[in-house]
């Protein structure tokens, strides 16, 4: 089935303890489009400016991404450059030029419309809750937020959570949003504030899955090596909005199974740099992967 | 089949987010009989003063803890007091008093030295290995060391490594003793230097398995409420080498039930001060938590 996402779309230049890349295609749309393509056809919105690769839009395009809604503007892409710590989950932005992202409003073509899964990648959630107002009522709706809409724009990201079906943030998001440092009890606020589902990203630790009567944890897939973890919540993301939107099973069995593809597209981005290990990746690798998350995490009865 | 257990036996004075309690039982040896207990006989080697309560001796005998190994001298036993931050994993020492454990030398009793699974909970690795020499080869070893021993006594603790089966300790312990932040290179790095297997804590997050061809991760259990983290790794390892001990089964599936039985030791001593929730305890509530961590992880095929 359709699956919608509308988010930045960017270059990058990425500098991790293993080493640097310079303007890598990059952006939440970019890479949630990349991995959610293994799994059902993407339609995808955001902007670019006069810089952007065309090939990329061409490789999408033959990945089954729909990038008509990926408006071309005068200007400059989004660039953002970062250097991660040591310990990865940490890192400075060392440059950040908007360009053409600055006054980005998402406008969704009439062909998306009847989008039925849809991702609200990290944005202004005032823009997040005029995509969906352009919509005629998906089936799920999910969901990215970070710190400086909480903290900002509280009231109106309020008023989005109602609206959506699965929030989908990392621990710190979820303790800022609830003042709960206990995920239990973040998760039962943020479930009360409105979303079904709300999966909480642990980083090199997992995911843990809070829906009424249901708890699911997911430890991260072991690497020996993370290269770049630019894209992991984003490729996490659309490997759950992916596989639920190809299934169609949002029972929790089907949800879990989302998760755990989730889980294994994050694992992969972060082998390379960039959405690089996504241009290599086969549905049968995905697949094996699938087959290492339950082994690795099977309880004999 | 026999467990022994070598360790601290203590009285601790715990000030937690959730509340304070005074001179509650304690030491890695008392919490590990404890829960351990539920599993298998378990035969207790440590050191009390003569402040120590005699009617937690009995209650131990009477959870069929065998505590002729446990040396009553003149002087005062083991006291430590500590404040936990609200980041539970931080913790500052307020007190310590070695008393009696200040020279303790573990004498295994005679009718202990047939032990077939012995635990050597973390003291110096020079007695650690004293503690080898008066066994008459047990069919598993399982180990526990801290940071001081890796920095201080480096060269004795490399020899103990070499032998015994199971190290078992958290990710900021491994990565001191391999200099690897990444857990994979840490427990291959680990792996080489002796022990067959390495059981990785990590905490709020769970405990990851490397055994060679053989990786198991289990979540921590979500709990609402952490009210005293004192005592779960003890706690933890005591649920896997009292189910190891008690199936005898050393395949890998029998050390994921053993790991997930640890798990839920673990998850239950955190829920109150000291090692009271151990004391209210019964074997159907450890099978019950054992169904949850079934269902917390189960990933549909």
């Amino acid at each position: 089935m359709s699956l919608l996402v509308v988010g930045s779309v960017a270059l990058d230049t990425l500098e991790t303890p293993s080493g640097r890349a310079d303007d890598a295609v990059g952006g939440a749309a970019t890479y949630f489009a990349y991995a959610a393509s293994f799994f059902t056809p993407v339609r995808m919105v955001g902007a670019i400016g006069d810089d952007f690769p065309a090939e990329v839009l061409s490789d999408l395009e033959g990945r089954g991404v729909d990038v008509s809604g990926v408006e071309k503007r005068a200007g400059t892409t989004l660039r953002w450059s970062g250097r991660y710590h040591e310990e990865l989950n940490v890192r400075d932005t060392l440059h950040l030029d908007l360009g053409v992202f600055g006054d980005f409003q998402p406008s969704i073509p009439d062909s998306y419309r009847d989008s039925e899964y849809a991702f609200l990648a990290n944005i202004d959630p005032a823009l997040q809750a005029r995509v969906l107002d352009q919509l005629e009522g998906p089936r799920l709706i999910g969901c990215d937020t970070m710190n400086h809409w909480i903290q900002e724009s509280r009231s109106v990201l309020d008023g989005l959570l109602k609206r959506v079906d699965m929030l989908i943030v990392n621990d710190e998001e979820a303790e800022l949003l609830t003042g709960d440092r206990n995920m239990v009890k973040a998760a039962a606020k943020i479930l009360d504030s409105g979303p079904k589902s709300v999966l909480i990203k642990r980083g090199e630790y997992g995911v843990i899955d809070f829906s009424p009567g249901n708890v699911f944890a997911v430890p991260a897939y072991p690497l020996e090596e993370v290269r770049d973890p630019t894209g992991a919540g984003d490729c996490f993301a659309a490997g759950v909005m992916g596989e639920l939107a190809r299934s169609g099973d949002l029972s929790p069995a089907g949800l879990r199974r989302a998760i755990v593809y989730g889980s294994v597209m994050g694992s992969f981005v972060v082998e390379d740099f960039g959405p690089k290990r996504l241009q290599s990746l086969t549905r049968e690798m995905i697949d094996e992967r699938y087959r290492q998350f339950v082994a690795l995490t099977d309880i004999p009865r």
